[in-house]
């Protein structure tokens, strides 16, 4: 079975990945066998998201926490495959929200079967990662969770509410970033360290490692949407732009810019019709302030801040593992 | 505060409101204070939906259920407001499914916000309604009630994917009302008895009540559907018409037409376009074929099992309102 698109390029995640690698198999078994619903529609459009879905980041989080955390059980299994069906829920919904077209190189759902099908699928989902919540028998895991799915719609709700608008400041940025994304990250992390049995200390050092490496993971995100190809990202770059979303890039840019600039920024943003010169010309104001290496550098802050958590952890293969995801996340180009 | 639209109208229906009056208002207030956010998109889109929802039906099962087995605590305030935004995030993704414009003499909120707000505010809703399963720290309940979320996404499918086959049977159609809709009227009133302590009979004999209400609900919307006012149901009748949704009546009569007639309704159904004139020959058709009655004997057996269902308790005021809300169902013409 393929676990993941990545697993021939050498990068850090992998490092990570292996040390987690029989557990994921098993996770992934599991989703399969969790979507096998009577009704076809159900697994063709859950199969086609989950797989084309990416890196596992999420669930492999969860149980490499629960690994460093020392835990001998088996819940971790279904909790990994409880924080794949949210994030799948949320990609199917984004896509609709989005309009998207395409995702890692392949059709999205929406596209293929529409959209209707997408938000109904997507609510099947979620509702079945509601049901793996209860694995552990844990309250705390599942207000965990299930605080984080409220935290994630808030964050999506809060960038729509954005969209377009180039006053945006940072600190608005950061905190729709941390909400749509870095929740997740963060729960993935903290439900591990929960299972565990572990206490406060270890479980928040694993929740503020989530979070922080969720914040930068987006951020470069949003990086790649301006300064990656349509090859190596799998669509189209330029998305963001052209949805008006209003991400860390243009917001450096427009504050850096000359009021001509700006005039300029602001219209672009605001128009529905921008066309490719548009985006162009973008580009041109952002490699002006070099917006690529300010957003890195950026990026580098949270980085920062994720590895010095892992502190409380003695040093070990996994932990290494846990800090070289960290590089691994800013330098990707994919 | 306004408790719900129908207050005024002297209905059997109100006679159970009646008995859990002082619970409902402290379900509406939690409900209110629950949709609160800083994100002022989030309680207007919830405000509207949960103000035009209607009847409250759900909670007030949840309320009536812990109250007829004796439950002493206040978590069934938690557990009545989960499944009211159950029900009204299905709503808000409904309407974006079926495209509706209104809902109760109300525009929806996809057609004053957009889809997108209804889809991300939905998950919200959805979000939320989880958070609220831990109220009880019961894992039976969060079980029932995740479960139910899963079995009703899973109805929502089938109901797209029968779209438009006139082929399709009685069998097929139970099975998709009772899980998009009567799945969680069973659950609302099986989380009543759970939360009471009671044990298998009581907890199964209110589960298989509320599934059969709900279903016996489902047809009778569907029924309303052809043969309410556009007044009276607050909306356009014939909307399940003209979005090819295969109900009770249409398989009926189906069942029942001449060659010449299935011809007709077969091409009915697959067409696109379908203008109102035809919806008036498809009703000619039904009134030809007695579908109202028919439609309402079929009703009555759901009707008469969930009143047997309830032989289980004592008589009381509230086992009789429990009766009672059974013949409303069936009676009411909006």
């Amino acid at each position: 079975m393929k676990i993941a698109k990545d697993d021939s390029n050498i990068n850090p995640l992998l490092n990570l990945k292996n040390l987690v690698r029989d557990d994921l198999e098993k996770v992934d078994n599991l989703i399969y066998s969790l979507i096998a619903s009577k009704i076809a529609l159900i697994p063709q459009i859950s199969r086609h998201t989950i797989s084309s879905g990416g890196k596992r980041l999420r669930p492999i989080l969860t149980l490499a926490s629960a690994k460093i955390c020392g835990y001998q059980g088996s819940a971790h299994i279904e909790l990994a495959a409880c924080v794949e069906f949210m994030h799948t829920a949320t990609l199917l919904h984004d896509d609709v929200v989005d309009k998207s077209d395409l995702r890692r190189g392949e059709s999205t759902a929406n596209n293929l079967w529409g959209n209707k099908e997408s938000i109904l699928v997507g609510d099947y989902l979620l509702g079945k990662s509601f049901d793996l919540m209860g694995a552990a028998n844990s309250i705390d895991i599942y207000k965990t969770l299930s605080n984080a799915a409220v935290i994630i719609s808030e964050g999506e709700v809060m960038q729509l509410v954005a969209t377009g608008n180039i006053d945006s400041d940072i600190d608005s940025y950061i905190k729709i970033i941390s909400a749509k994304t870095a929740e997740l990250f963060a729960a993935s992390c903290q439900i591990g360290a929960i299972l565990a049995n572990k206490n406060d200390s270890e479980i928040y050092a694993l929740r503020l490692y989530g979070l922080n490496l969720g914040i930068a993971f987006q951020l470069i995100d949003d990086l790649l949407d301006y300064f990656s190809t349509d090859k190596l990202l799998g669509k189209k770059i330029g998305d963001d732009f052209f949805e008006k979303k209003i991400t860390l890039p243009i917001i450096i840019a427009y504050n850096q810019a000359t009021e001509d600039e700006r005039i300029l920024l602001r219209k672009m943003m605001r128009n529905s019709t921008a066309e490719y010169k548009d985006f162009t010309q973008v580009l041109n104001i952002m490699n002006n302030y070099d917006i690529r290496q300010k957003v890195l550098k950026f990026a580098q802050t949270y980085v920062v801040e994720a590895k010095n958590k892992l502190d409380i952890f003695a040093n070990s293969e996994l932990k290494t593992a846990f800090i070289d995801i960290l590089d691994f996340t800013v330098n990707r180009e994919f």
